[in-house]
């Protein structure tokens, strides 16, 4: 493998017209409109894989497959699984047995994790299927998941939050695409999550994006598609 | 005074693409572009006053003046005075006497503070012609400063954050109009600022918006202009 070989790399959010991707209870609010809906199962449809940190993974309790029977069918005419790889990416991958995450399929499953998780749960997750890395340090390195996602033959991973998981990838610079719904809705909140979270950048280091498009929907969400300034010479 | 007179309130605020109004440092990062700041002077231009809240109006020291010396002229054309009323909203005034939100002119300037602040802070603002309004609360009612805004002849007020004073004018029901500028970059962040603040909103309370304007910038910038729904039966 040559260093540093990693898939595409595109986040997806849903954010309110005032910049949260949930409210302070964080418990999953809905964001997306329908017509949203279809256009994340259509980029889930489009990637290898997906990717969610553990927060996410753990309070949300996401399915991450691909909901349209048809854009399942066209994989498969394709040669590819039904649905995506899921990726979890969870320092402590407390994942209860009965997770949607983990039942909902089919779909191959791994998990990113560290020295942290216990042993037993390890071998829990292992013994139902789910490829599972154990990573040395107190948190998961981004970049080593990244290249075994590419060893396991994603090129094009999709990640759909949350916060932390998002500014660390772009902190990384291991993002290539940002693209974000934004509802016609306010929910405040100083404590309510936002599209990258994390320790936050200075001003002179912020990420400058180049918008590639924007689509404005009827019912008022508009989405916006950002590409990150390529880091390579 | 009929009860409930008040001018009409639009917020106006520049956040990144990842829903933030400031870096984590919050010393007033510059988001907006110079396309986007001739916006932003034009709406002042077309305000009877420009409302700040109390940190920015401590921590960022808004000039809060009109830019364009065309535009002045315009108003004065129009018998304006040059620059809109400067209006803060401080639990506790202690501005600098050389602030510029205090020296930059002329504008009329009106504070609406409470009893935290010390009469001799009071006495001084007094002094050199800012009309100040003691509220005896722990907070300033916002809705009485609206009606006091009325009361000085401001049809049409402009705020300009922060996320706290946003937050809640909106919660207060107080907000006929949100724009907000979304600037390339991202400045991620758990605990940056964002457009709406304060304790924040259930999701089945979130505040519905309807999209009635979306602009693009040739550099990226994109500008969305929602209405709030009427209170009125």
């Amino acid at each position: 493998m040559l260093m540093g070989m990693r898939p595409f790399v595109f986040v997806n959010v849903a954010a309110t017209a005032d910049g949260k991707i949930d409210t302070w209870e964080r418990k999953g609010a809905t964001i997306s409109s329908v017509l949203d809906k279809e256009r994340v199962d259509r980029l889930r449809a489009e990637s290898d894989a997906i990717m969610v940190g553990g927060r996410t993974l753990l309070d949300e309790d996401p399915k991450l497959t691909v909901k349209s029977e048809a854009l399942r069918a066209e994989r498969v005419a394709r040669g590819l699984p039904p649905n995506p790889i899921k990726v979890g990416v969870v320092s402590q991958a407390r994942i209860r047995p009965d997770s949607a995450f983990l039942t909902a399929g089919p779909a191959r499953i791994l998990i990113f994790t560290t020295t942290s998780t216990p042993a037993d749960q390890l071998e829990r997750l292992r013994a139902r299927g789910v490829d599972v890395f154990v990573h040395p340090g107190p948190r998961v390195d981004l970049s080593q998941a990244l290249a075994t996602l590419w060893e396991f033959g994603v090129r094009r991973l999709m990640v759909e939050g949350g916060g932390t998981l998002n500014f660390e990838l772009l902190r990384l610079g291991l993002v290539d695409e940002w693209n974000v719904y934004i509802a016609p809705m306010i929910f405040g909140g100083a404590t309510a999550p936002t599209p990258a979270m994390g320790s936050g950048l200075a001003r002179e280091q912020a990420i400058p994006l180049r918008l590639v498009d924007s689509q404005v929907h009827p019912d008022g969400g508009v989405v916006l598609r950002y590409v990150l300034p390529s880091k390579s010479p």
